[in-house]
């Protein structure tokens, strides 16, 4: 691990501030309502302070940061959509037309999108688009590495630069995404390879190949772990043979924002698999991701599982982009706003229940 | 049921518009995600579509009525709180300061405040605060009926009052909430009476009773039964003899807002109980109603799987005001603005599946 460390140069992520954990926790149970009737919303409140270091955490501004990138495999007949789709999607980001577009707005968050490495030209002069390109796609995972050592450390370091920048410019919270036709593909060989569980058990079928579709892409990745060998104690090596640049990416957003205490709402499956890197890279950067939804996606929740972590929305939800960290963020938000602004038993001048 | 009906002058509610539900169904599978990939939003999005009658529902005005009541039961030591924290409370949701008042107002949503029949006096002369008090608390059901078959009547029809008037007001969908010392009990036995469960399966510990406590609680609640007798056909004569004020309202709510053709999120366990009986009163408005959470209050589980209804949330919350309705809200705002403001795959020009 320090070695990993050392050629990487990963940021410092401190434990959470427990006396910010241990004041929110007691400001809860003055505020006037049953203690720890708020559930979840407390506990993640409490979670905020704790990465925030003050028991009342503020998150106004909102950022979500979509990545998008390519991958090799598409070759293997693993995804529903044409590799075309990658740049048209990121298009309609930048045009405001797609899923994620319109639930940051509607929670009140910014959209930062970001090519990590997409395989065909993205025709815009948007400048709102950040061009961070590791290369034009990645290698075939089922007959090599899909990317090299040092191209696994550039989306990192990226996904950490841009992590930084955003907060920067003021962002409380970050949100992941990502964009990639083929990109449960490698999610589920990370995984795979970090859990050791199954890719019968992990993989999906993605935004839809049928039941053909999903056999192919089981044997794709049981081919490209076969293939490789990822060393499961060494989150570079996963990454650079099974990976993909947004998802390096994604892992770098987490590792990036951990270090400058801020909390990031992950997305589901892609997004988890990037966590599963970045706390192999760092075990210190998990108190600080909030995971948003158990995806549709099959092995979501034996991920989630071996992470130890219980996502705050269960809606079905498989689409990626983000969509599910919107949601999700608008209940931190919520969270925050509870410890702020509720009114105290005193305050109010509300009776206590006769145990308190 | 005919009988009941009239000496009720219950609303007509009409089923679901069949053409709006397909039209709705086929825009989301023309927008710019995978079919499906938005799950339970697409679910809800296309159920808002029946309700409104049109492909492109919109939700802007977001009222959530919170309505308080007392209950003569209390003298029986269920609740851990005292009765004077029902009109503490209800000054709290005038101020400001509560749970729900933070949580509406983080989705964008009105409060409105009706005090259906708390047995202290509320002092104040905030114009905010409705006062449509059938008693000063209801009897105590342990021992008799809790209110008369007339109470039972003008709660519901002040209820579908009550949501008319909002409505008229521009209300795009009503949210519910409770406030009232001890409703657990009343809505545990009315959840009972309806769906023919033990009331060890049904009541929890709600505020936060210790073991000692939920035991007498389950006795109260058999007993109420034993003594009361009420006939799960008749929704009326189950609120009259094991209900209360705040539950009728609020049963009246869900009929007043479906006969308008306006959406209901319901809350947790007190609005669900009121929802077991609007339903027993109008199937036809079931469809009108939302769940927004499962409560960590023992029975509600049960009380969703009896009417085949899945909740969208399950946050462990136990609070009530409305809290679950407010968060469940801005669930239902954004599936509506999935529909209207996403890209299609032919505005975006983005390329469809091999399948589409």
């Amino acid at each position: 691990m320090l070695l990993q460390n050392k050629i990487m140069n990963l940021p410092h992520i401190q434990p959470l501030n427990q006396s910010a954990v241990q004041s929110a926790r007691e400001r809860q149970n003055q505020l006037t309502k049953p203690a720890g009737s708020l559930g979840r919303l407390e506990e993640l409140s409490i979670q905020l302070a704790g990465i925030a270091g003050k028991n009342t955490p503020q998150i106004k501004n909102k950022t979500i940061i979509v990545m998008a990138g390519d991958h090799g495999v598409v070759k293997e007949g693993v995804s529903a959509f044409p590799q075309e789709v990658t740049p048209q999607m990121v298009l309609n980001f930048l045009q405001g037309g797609a899923a994620i577009n319109v639930l940051a707005k509607h929670v009140g968050a910014s959209v930062v999108v970001v090519d990590m490495g997409v395989a065909n030209e993205i025709n815009t002069d948007n400048e709102k688009l950040i061009r961070r390109s590791v290369g034009l796609g990645t290698q075939n995972l089922a007959h090599g590495p899909a990317m090299t050592r040092a191209q696994a450390e550039e989306a990192i370091q990226s996904g950490i630069e841009i992590a930084w920048a955003e907060i920067a410019k003021g962002a409380d919270i970050l949100g992941t995404g990502d964009m990639g036709i083929g990109n449960t593909t490698p999610s589920a060989a990370i995984a795979c390879a970090l859990t050791n569980l199954s890719p019968e058990k992990i993989a999906g079928r993605g935004t839809g190949v049928d039941d053909a579709g999903l056999k192919r892409k089981i044997s794709v990745i049981e081919k490209g772990l076969q293939v490789n060998r990822p060393n499961a104690k060494d989150g570079l090596d996963v990454l650079s043979k099974v990976g993909g640049f947004e998802i390096g990416g994604l892992a770098g957003v987490m590792l990036g924002a951990a270090s400058k205490n801020i909390p990031v709402m992950v997305d589901g499956f892609i997004s988890t698999a990037a966590a599963l890197l970045a706390v192999t890279l760092e075990p210190a950067c998990k108190d600080y991701l909030i995971f948003a939804h158990r995806s549709k996606e099959n092995g979501h929740a034996l991920m989630l599982a071996w992470l130890g972590v219980k996502p705050l929305l269960d809606l079905d939800l498989r689409l990626g982009e983000g969509t599910g960290a919107a949601l999700g963020i608008s209940l931190a938000e919520s969270a925050c706003k509870i410890l702020s602004e509720m009114a105290t038993f005193g305050e109010a001048g509300v009776s206590q229940s006769a145990d308190s």
